[in-house]
């Protein structure tokens, strides 16, 4: 299955070449995996904050594969590549009119209030494993 | 050679968990190299961006080691991994009082006006090894 | 006649208090009048900056009246005040599901290539007038 | 007395116009302001945020008198306008090497954990009252 976001690209996500400044990319990678946390995991970040802990990101690898520009509408895909006991593994990806502009390996892992990885609970990770099986 | 700059973790760094939010580092790695290309390199950004260039990323990998906090003192640490005909590797990390909190491998393409790779001019790239070169 | 954007506070725009840190509240307001140039005016800020010019802000006034926190949804309201021969004032205000948040009055000039007002032009003109007038 | 810091205008705070996009002139006057505690008042604001409270803003009005461009230093200048008992009332401007560029007349309210307003301690407003009459 694949969680998508649209996201128009804005006049703050630009830099003086008018492209995607690339900080502003993870921007949105982090607005999309809070959206799927939101949206399909049903945990919202500020409940995880509530509970002192949180989905820090551990690893990132990206490849740009060509520039953004002002008033680009940007179709972001996002896949589970595997989740782990405490770690979430994703593959987010950006796609433009013409061609895709960037693609993300990262990986989450789930920390308690002391920032060290806990389990995921059951709830989580049944709601993930039906997001990966769907059709 | 090591090219070095501190920078204070504000406000403006943090997230709601008081920790660094990591597109935040991201604009930090940006600085260095901003700061490097214009203290070493001895061609500012905005020099570059006059004739129409510029020096975008084009692929990073990142891993997050350690969260680093309101009012932390980062040191980043920048050394010239290679120098293509047309492209930079650099390794960028930043260290914190106690330990490493994260290590960046990214690579930049000098291109021209029209967003299409282009070779260093001789004096870039004379400079350039010149601090590679340097002990 | 007013015109509303609804955005959700994100991770992105949070401080250490898990509030929002009130430099991202002006990304949320340059994104309003930035939809609405689009939207209304049908003028998209890509086109202006293709022509060299621009519609930068001249002045801001704000009263921030409660904090917003992470997961809330902000109902965006925007009004034309004055429309002047070069100038744009509006009011641009978020409510939340309780109360106001923030009010912003900001004046918008429209500046040529060489960053010096120029007139509206009279399609912009007259499609803000018809904005104002419509109920 | 004036708190004075110098701020590059880096490729993270320029727009497509290649100028300061407005929002991050307001990283900047947190940033001024941040560090004023941290330096002048020792109150730095991790220590703040520890005890729960803060320093949030409550009121802004600004100027934007000519465009910074990327590579300017400005130097910030800042004086307090008056001490209340929980509020603090600055102005924070920037000087470019020409000209002013922007000015910020701003209060900021100092809050406890229910983010109600607390008088400022003893400590704090010797320290306040120490700088605004030094010469």
């Amino acid at each position: 299955m694949i969680y998508t976001r649209q996201i128009r690209v804005e006049f703050n996500h630009c830099d003086p070449a008018g492209i995607v400044f690339y900080p502003r990319y993870f921007e949105m990678t982090n607005s999309v995996a809070e959206n799927f946390f939101r949206d399909v995991v049903q945990l919202p970040y500020e409940e995880m904050m509530a509970r002192g802990g949180g989905v820090p990101t551990a690893r990132l690898e990206v490849t740009f594969h060509a520039p953004s520009r002002l008033g680009d509408l940007l179709d972001w895909r996002m896949q589970v590549l595997r989740l782990g006991g405490s770690s979430l593994d994703l593959s987010i990806e950006a796609q433009g009119a013409d061609r895709k502009r960037v693609s993300v390996a990262l990986t989450l892992v789930n920390v308690n209030a002391k920032g060290r990885p806990q389990p995921w609970s059951d709830e989580v990770r049944q709601r993930i494993t039906t997001f990966i099986e769907a059709e």
